[in-house]
């Protein structure tokens, strides 16, 4: 690649007000800030494609459903769009000064309880490039292994203050697995319940047969998938039977194709599980295609995200 | 209070080298770093009285532990000990100059994976006062509700890489459950695990019946408390019967005084279960001294603790 555009941020008045744009080069973030000393914060990651923020509506809709859980200030929407529209019209300009065509970017929210010392929540949002392994792996897939998470959820406890369903900062664990099975050969995990199947690390399980699209119920343990939401809303208004179900790894075996679906890696195939190859399906470009399109059709859908 | 000292800051080079006094005032993290991003990273928090480290080795030891769980650089102890001593004279220093008696400081260590673009760990120190709620805590006790955890480690998965007894930044959940719980009118939350308690939120319970102290065995579930470990050294050595043992609630109503300590706090009596209040203890003074003396106690017994 031979231009890189600089890292941009904006830090966001958490209450509403301005939005200042930040030197990627300093320290943003102070010592006594929660999501420092708790990781007590929530965040998303958009797709930024061209001048397209992607599936801002959904991306929206749960970053504010996680703030409600956690109990953090309700986010703002004009002002979170105002900043990411500066964002990547700012983006869009360094690719531009540099002539460049600009590749797939990722744009990150991010909403902490701020401050101990102040108790004022710290926000902000920031651009930068897609890693190579993301795109790599976009291309020729993942091979995965399976684990079992290593712990339940309890439905039942009387807990109402867990977070289940928000998309808190706390991901020591799921990097943890990330790096074992990057050492032990493997690019990715994909979680097992006994003989169900959950989803990978940081995405969203489906699985395809004919014309059916399948991702697993999870039992109220997954967190919703902003991606799989949107292919689910298009392959069905183009005739496709999407469905969430239980499947367990046979099901994978006996699918045409089997996909880890997120914001920014988009759709990674499954190439083999636990060291069993799947085989290429004939309907691999056509798939990829129809994820792909899911997530422009929404962004065209709705004008709000759209960069003015 | 009449002097509150200015926090103090140290960034510590993670594979050794320079220790850099870093303003309170500015911010120190990155927004790419992975504390901020992922709550990748672990910490230590120690008492500091009056020119005393408390439990120095413990805590060490345990931050050292954290960092092989989590795969981060081993914290260099000569390192961390030099910096420790040093904000904790500036700390000394800056109640001199106001000519006050120092109370009671927290020196807190933290490790991160650092910064995305970098993969240059973080590591800094930083010293601040307790909180008035601590101190009052201390002096009043706590009302506590119980409550099951809300998940379940499983104790039989494959999942090498998890970190149960690590002292990750992970705590978005204790926060919301201690959320919660002053919501409701309580000070803290009493883990349980059907019949059995297992701690509080962020300390270690322990009951005190006659001359036997007891703390929850948990099945591997729970931290390690460095409080706990010292207050049993201390008190065996002067004849209490000392025991990891499982506790249920009826264990606890029967005891004659039910305490959760921790580092900063010390020791906080529990005054109330679930609205039932406990009964105060004749020797409510003598165990109070008892922990606090196990503290000191370690702390002169470790000359290399000890402020040069």
């Amino acid at each position: 690649m031979a231009f890189t555009p600089a890292p941009i941020i904006y830090a966001i008045e958490p209450f509403g007000g301005s939005i200042r744009d930040h030197n990627p080069n300093l320290p943003l973030v102070y010592a006594d800030d929660a999501a420092v000393t708790r990781g007590d914060g929530i965040f998303e990651t958009l797709l930024v494609r061209g001048g397209e923020l992607s599936n801002f509506d959904r991306h929206f809709e749960r970053f504010y459903a996680s703030a409600q859980l956690l109990d953090l200030p309700l986010p703002i929407k004009a002002d979170w769009q105002r900043a990411s529209n500066q964002a990547v019209q700012v983006w869009l300009e360094q690719w531009a000064n540099a002539g460049a065509e600009p590749i797939d970017g990722a744009l990150k929210w991010t909403l902490t309880r701020g401050r101990e010392s102040t108790q004022i929540p710290s926000a902000w949002l920031s651009v930068h490039t897609i890693s190579p392994t993301q795109l790599h792996q976009r291309e020729h897939g993942v091979a995965v292994m399976t684990s079992p998470k290593g712990y339940h959820i309890d439905q039942h406890a009387q807990t109402p203050w867990l977070t289940v369903g928000a998309k808190t900062l706390n991901y020591a664990a799921t990097m943890a697995a990330l790096r074992w099975a990057k050492t032990h050969g493997f690019d990715d995990v994909l979680y097992t319940d006994g003989d169900t199947v959950l989803e990978g690390a940081t995405s969203t399980l489906i699985s395809v047969k004919g014309t059916k699209i399948r991702t697993p119920l999870g039992n109220g343990q997954l967190l919703t998938g902003t991606t799989q939401q949107a292919l689910f809303e298009h392959a069905s208004s183009l005739g496709w039977r999407c469905k969430q179900k239980d499947l367990t790894l046979e099901d994978l075996f006996r699918a045409d194709s089997v996909w880890l679906i997120s914001s920014v890696r988009i759709a990674a195939r499954i190439t083999s599980i636990d060291g069993t190859k799947l085989p290429t399906p004939e309907n691999e470009s056509e798939i990829r295609e129809l994820i792909e399109q899911s997530l422009k059709v929404k962004s065209l859908a709705n004008d709000a995200a759209k960069l003015s």
